[in-house]
C-alpha cells in the first residue's frame, strides 16, 4: 500500500503550498490510484464565496450512488457534488462565506470505504489583496520571453522526466532562461525604468518540441521546472514589489497543450471542441474546421454564417493545443479559479489573456466579471490581433456592441496603432501617406469606449524586430519608442528593443524575434545588462529609453494628460500631453497653467524651421522650454530649429 | 422709369410660377435699382409655418428706422423684419398657419415712399406632397451628368448671356446635354430598369470656364438655361414619374459659385468663411488655411486641435467655390427654404447632398431635421468621401457618437464598400486578398446605425469607370455590378456603365469618367439608347444589367431580405438574401420557407465544383433554382459544376 501523501505528491507540485501540508498529514488511502484536487489550495475570506473543487480520480467508484463526500472544515459548507459523463472527475462545491483560514480534511468513500483523505488549506489572504491596484497608465511594461532572457540557473536547464531538454543552439529549442534570470536583473530592470513585467507563460508545457514559448500548457497549477517553481515565482513577484515592479501573468484561456493531463481522461466528452485530435490535415479552408479559421470578423459579422462563427471559436489553434469548451460550466469555473488562484498565490498585478477572441464570448465575459469582481482596481488586457480598431474595439469593456454583447475586459493590446506606426514611419511624407496614417489613426479612438486604457506596444513574441523594422535608422526608432511611450495608452516594450535586437522584416521568425538577451547566457559576448562590449548604437539606444522611462515616471502629462495633436505638415507630427492642474472642461493643452509635454516628430533629414505660431494657444506664452533628451533650455519664441530628423521632447517652462 | 414687373422678371428666372404673376401684376415701384426676393413662391399647408423671405435691393435706405413693410395677405402674420451689416438686404419673417393659397402684395416703403409692391404668391400643395416617399432600399439609382448624357435641344446650348459657350470637343468644356435630353430618353432608363435618378446639379453655373459640372452654382432658384428652365425640370420629374422613376436632387450646401450675385453684395460680413477671396495660392499646408484641408477626420477626432477643425470646415473649396457660413442663421434658413423649395416645387423624391461633412455640422442637422419633418417619408444621401467606415458612419441618423453629435441624415453613400469591392475584384485571391477583404468589410456594418440605407455604387461622375478599373474584364465586371445591385444597400449606377463606358484608371479624369452618352449626341455613330452599333460585349453588359434591375424589381429577397454570406474559399464566395415569409427572430436565410436568392461570385478561370453541404441549412431541402441570367434549372443536390469564371444568381425553388 502505498501512502496517500506520497502519491498526493506526484500529482500536487513539490512548489504548492498544500505539498507541506500534504505531507504531514500521512493519511491512509485505500486506493493506489493518483489524485488530481484543484485548485490546489484556496484562501479564507475571498469576496466570491463559492468554491468548486475539481478531483479526478480512476479510483472513483463507476456507480455515483456509491460515492461519498465528507468535508470536515469548520463553517466550511459542503453544498453537494457534480459529475459529468466520466466517473472519474468529482466536483465538490463548497461554500466558504464564514470559513476562517484552517486546514481540513475532505474524506471520499465508496459505500462505507474510503477512498481517499485529503487535507485541504485555506489560507489567509495577503493584506490588501483585493485592493491591489493593477497596472495603468502610469505604467510602463517590459515583455519578457522567460527562455531568451537570462538563465540565472543553469541546473534546471534539463529535467530528466520532461519531454524536451535545452538545445540553446536551435532557434525554436529551449535556451535555458528563467525565473531566477529574471529576478537577478530587477535592479536592471526598474533602472531602465519599466513598471511592469509581462512575462510569456511561465507554467509547464510538457510537449515534446517547441515548448519553451508556454503556450501549450500542460499543468495549469505548475511553473515549468525548467523556469523555477512556484515558490520561485512568488518570490520574483515579492522581490519585484520591493523595486516598484508589477509582474502580469500571461493566461491562455482558449487552449491547453496536448500534454496536458486531462487529454489522456477527458473530464467530460464536451471539455474540448473536437475533442478527437482532429484527423484533417491542417486546412482552414474545410467546410467543417477541427482548426481555427482565425477569420475573427465573423464574431462581430451581423450576417455570418453561424459555422462560420464556430469555425472560428470552435476550432483548434494547432494540432499541439487543443480547443477548450469554455461553455462547460464546470471548465468555466475551473479556468475563473485557476486565474484568481495565481493572482491570489502569486501577488500579481495584472493579467495578459492570449489569444482573447478565440474563446467562448459569453465565457470571457463571465471570467473577466469575476477577477475583476474579486480585485475591483485589477487590470486584464486581452489580445485581439487585427488591425482594425473596430474588430478590437468590441471586447473593451463599456463598449456599446450593434449584437448587444458587452464585455467587461479593461484593456487591449492595440494592434492597429501599432502597425500604423509602423507604416507611417516606414512611409515617406505625401498627402495621405506617412505620419498623415498615424495622425488619421487617432480619430479612430472614438471607437473604443476606453481607447486611453489600450496597451500600445513597439513589439511583442510575435512581431518582427522594431529596428529593424524601421531599417536600423536610429531617428526612426527614437520617433517609435517616444511615441510609444508618450501615447495617451499603456506603453509596452519587448525585452532587449534597448539594445537594439534585430530580426528579420518580412514573415514570422519566432526564433530569431525571440533571441537571447545579451548578458542573459553563459556565452554571451556583450551584456545589455552591464553595457560591456554595446556598440555605440546600442548604448544610445538604450540611455535614450532610460532617460524617457525615468522621465514619465514623474510626468503626470505622459501618464494621464490629456492629448492634443495638429495636422501634420511638412513631415513634421506634433503633439502635447497636458495635465490640468484644475478640473476644467475641455482639453487641458488649452489652459495655461497645465503641466504640458510638446513632442515633435520630424522626418526631414534636412534643417528646418517650425514655426510655433500655429501652437500658440497652447503654448500660451510660455517663451522656454526644456528638452528631456539633451537636457537644453531651448527658447519658443517665434520658431524653433530643427537640425535634422528625429523627435524632440520638450517639457514646457512655466511662466 | 422702369416698370417693376420688368425689373423684377430680370431677376426672376422666366420659368418662376411668380414670373407670370409677376408679370401680371405691372405694380409701379419707386426705384429702378434691381430686387431679389426669394424663395420665389411658397406653398400654404407646409408642416413648418415659418417663412423667411431675403429682399435684397440697392435700393433700401441705409437708416433701418425708414424701413417700414406692409404684408396684404389674408391670414398672413407678418412677424417682423430683421436686417444684417448690409442694409441692402431685409428678412422679412411670416406666420403661415391660418393662410390659404393666395398672392397678395408685399409693400416696402422708405418712410411714406414706396419702394416696391412685389406680388407673392402661396401656391397650393400637390396631393401627397408631405406623404411622398423617398427612395428607398427597392430603388435602383442612376446618376446622369446633365451636360453628358443627351442633347435634347441643341437651340440651348449657348447663352448669350451667359460666361461660357459650348465646347464639345473639350473635355472640360460644355458638351450640350440637358433636361429635355433626359426627357426624351426616359423610356430607355423605365425598360433599362433603373427606378431613380440622381442628375448631377442643374442649377444656374454662370462661371467662365469648368462650368458643365454645375457645382458652382450662381442662382439658388434658377435652371441653368443650358440645361433648360424651371418648368423643363418639373416637366421632367412628371414625365419620369409616369414610368416609374423617381428624380433625386443633387444640392449643395457647402459653397456656392464665386459669381453668384451674393458676391457682389455679401448678405452680411459672415455669409461666407473668409469672404475675401483667399489671396494665399492653394495649398492646404498653410498654418490658417483658406482652403480646405480636406482633413476630414478632424471633425470626429477627441485629440484634433480646433484650429485644425475649422481648416476642414471652413476653407474654401476651390477658388471658383466659396465657403458658405452656415452658422449665421439667415444662412441656415435661406438654404433650408431653398432645399425645400425644390422639393416641392419639383416633385422631388430625395436629395443627394454634396461635400456633406464640409458644411458646419450643427447647421447639417437642422438642415436634415427640417426636410424630414417637411416630408417625413423622404430620403437624403450625403456625400462623406473616405475608405474609412467610422467616418462616414458619424453622419448617418441613429448613431451614437462618442462626442455626442446627432445627425439626421438618413443616408450617405457607401465609398468604403466601393472601394473595397474594386480592390478586392481585382486582387489575385489569397489568405488575406481578394474576396475576404470584401466579406470582412461587411462586417465592419457593425459602426453605421442602419448599414442597409447606405446607397452602394460601381461609380459616379468622381471615380475612374468601373470596367476600365476592372481591366476590362467582363466576369469582373459582372461580379461588381451583382455586388452592387444585389447588396443589402440601396444601389447606385452611373450612366454609360450599362454599356462598358471607360476611363483612365489611375488619378482624376473628369473629363473622360464624364464622356458623353453613346446616341446622347448628334455625331454619335453607336447608340446606347436604340443598340445602334454596340459591340458584342456592351450589348451582353447592357442587356445583363437590364435583366438584374428588372429581376431585382420584383424580388423581395433583393429589395428587403436579410444578407447571410460564407467565409470565401477557393475564389468562390457565395452570399444569400433572403425575404421571410413571417415574421420570426433571426436570419430570415435559415427559414425554410423564405424566398432566397444565392449568389456565387467565382474568379476561377478553370471549372470548379461547389460543395453544397456547406449552405445546407439555407438550401433547406431546395434541390433545384432557377438561373436569373439565364433561366436555365439548375440542380442543388451535392454540388454545383462552375465552369468558368463569373458570377451565378439563384432563385431558389420552393418545395
Amino acid at each position: 500500500m502505498i501512502r496517500h501523501s506520497l502519491l498526493f505528491a506526484l500529482v500536487l507540485t513539490a512548489s504548492s503550498p498544500l505539498y507541506a501540508l500534504a505531507q504531514a498529514s500521512h493519511s491512509p488511502v485505500s486506493s493506489t490510484a493518483s489524485l488530481h484536487l484543484e485548485p490546489l489550495s484556496w484562501w479564507a475570506g475571498m469576496h466570491n464565496p463559492k468554491l468548486q473543487l475539481m478531483l479526478h480520480s480512476s479510483a472513483l467508484p463507476a456507480d455515483a450512488t456509491q460515492l461519498k463526500v465528507e468535508i470536515a472544515g469548520q463553517d466550511v459548507v459542503f453544498e453537494g457534488i457534480e459529475q459529468t459523463d466520466n466517473p472519474h472527475y468529482l466536483f465538490i462545491n463548497l461554500d466558504l462565506r464564514q470559513a476562517k483560514p484552517q486546514t481540513f480534511d475532505i474524506r471520499i468513500l465508496a459505500g462505507d470505504k474510503q477512498l481517499f483523505r485529503v487535507p485541504y488549506t485555506l489560507a489567509a489572504r495577503a493584506d490588501g489583496s483585493r485592493e491591489r491596484q493593477g497596472f495603468s497608465n502610469k505604467d510602463v511594461i517590459y515583455l519578457i520571453t522567460p527562455d531568451r532572457f537570462a538563465n540565472g540557473n543553469p541546473s534546471n536547464d534539463n529535467q530528466a522526466d520532461m519531454l524536451e531538454q535545452a538545445a540553446p543552439e536551435n532557434s525554436d529549442g529551449r535556451h535555458g532562461g528563467d525565473i531566477e534570470g529574471i529576478r537577478q536583473h530587477l535592479d536592471y530592470l526598474a533602472k531602465l525604468g519599466v513598471t511592469q513585467l509581462w512575462i510569456n507563460p511561465l507554467l509547464e508545457n510538457n510537449q515534446a518540441q517547441y515548448s519553451y514559448h508556454g503556450y501549450a500548457i500542460t499543468n495549469l497549477y505548475r511553473v515549468d521546472p525548467r523556469f523555477g517553481s512556484n515558490q520561485d515565482y512568488q518570490r520574483l513577484v515579492t522581490e519585484a514589489k520591493q523595486r516598484g515592479l508589477g509582474v502580469i501573468k500571461d493566461i491562455v484561456l482558449n487552449h491547453i497543450g496536448s500534454n496536458h493531463w486531462w487529454l489522456k481522461d477527458l473530464p467530460s466528452s464536451d471539455w474540448l471542441n473536437y475533442p478527437q485530435q482532429p484527423n484533417v490535415t491542417a486546412t482552414q479552408t474545410a467546410p467543417t474546421a477541427s482548426f481555427t479559421s482565425h477569420r475573427r470578423t465573423t464574431v462581430q459579422d451581423p450576417y455570418a454564417d453561424t459555422q462560420d462563427k464556430s469555425d472560428f471559436v470552435d476550432g483548434w489553434f494547432v494540432d499541439a493545443m487543443p480547443d477548450l469548451n469554455q461553455r462547460n460550466p464546470k471548465l468555466a469555473t475551473y479556468l475563473i479559479q485557476n486565474s484568481i488562484w495565481w493572482v491570489e498565490y502569486a501577488g500579481l498585478s495584472g493579467i495578459r489573456e492570449d489569444t482573447y477572441s478565440y474563446a467562448d464570448k459569453a465565457f470571457l465575459t463571465q471570467w473577466t466579471k469575476a477577477l475583476m469582481a474579486e480585485y475591483p482596481h485589477f487590470n486584464i488586457v486581452g489580445e485581439e490581433w487585427t488591425a482594425n480598431p473596430l474588430t478590437v474595439s468590441y471586447w473593451q469593456k463599456g463598449k456599446i456592441n450593434a449584437d448587444g454583447y458587452t464585455s467587461d475586459l479593461p484593456s487591449l493590446m492595440d494592434f492597429p496603432l501599432y502597425e500604423k506606426l509602423v507604416e507611417s514611419l516606414n512611409e515617406p511624407e505625401g498627402w495621405d501617406t506617412g505620419f498623415i496614417k498615424l495622425y488619421e489613426m487617432l480619430a479612430n479612438d472614438v471607437v473604443y469606449a476606453n481607447p486611453s486604457q489600450l496597451v500600445l506596444f513597439e513589439g511583442n513574441h510575435d512581431t518582427n524586430r522594431i529596428y529593424s523594422l524601421l531599417k536600423e535608422n536610429l531617428p526612426l526608432y527614437q520617433m517609435a519608442l517616444t511615441y510609444v511611450i508618450t501615447a495617451k495608452r499603456i506603453p509596452q516594450l519587448f525585452y532587449g528593443t534597448e539594445v537594439l535586437m534585430t530580426s528579420p522584416t518580412e514573415g514570422r521568425h519566432d526564433g530569431v524575434v525571440r533571441s537571447d538577451f545579451p548578458g542573459g547566457f553563459a556565452n554571451s559576448k556583450i551584456s545589455g545588462f552591464s553595457g560591456k562590449g554595446l556598440n555605440a548604437k546600442q548604448q544610445r539606444a538604450q540611455a535614450f529609453i532610460r532617460t524617457l522611462l525615468n522621465y514619465r515616471k514623474h510626468s503626470a502629462a505622459l501618464q494621464t494628460g490629456d492629448l492634443l495633436h495638429f495636422v501634420p505638415q511638412n513631415g513634421i507630427y506634433v503633439q502635447f500631453r497636458c495635465a490640468a492642474k484644475h478640473a476644467l472642461a475641455g482639453n487641458a493643452c488649452y489652459q495655461a497653467d497645465a503641466d504640458k509635454v510638446m513632442v515633435i516628430y520630424n522626418k526631414n533629414d534636412q534643417a528646418q524651421t517650425l514655426d510655433l505660431s500655429r501652437f500658440s494657444k497652447v503654448l500660451a506664452g510660455n517663451t522656454s522650454a526644456i528638452s528631456v533628451f539633451t537636457g537644453d533650455k531651448i527658447n519658443l519664441n517665434q520658431s524653433l530649429a530643427l537640425p535634422n530628423a528625429g523627435v524632440m521632447l520638450l517639457e514646457l517652462n512655466h511662466q
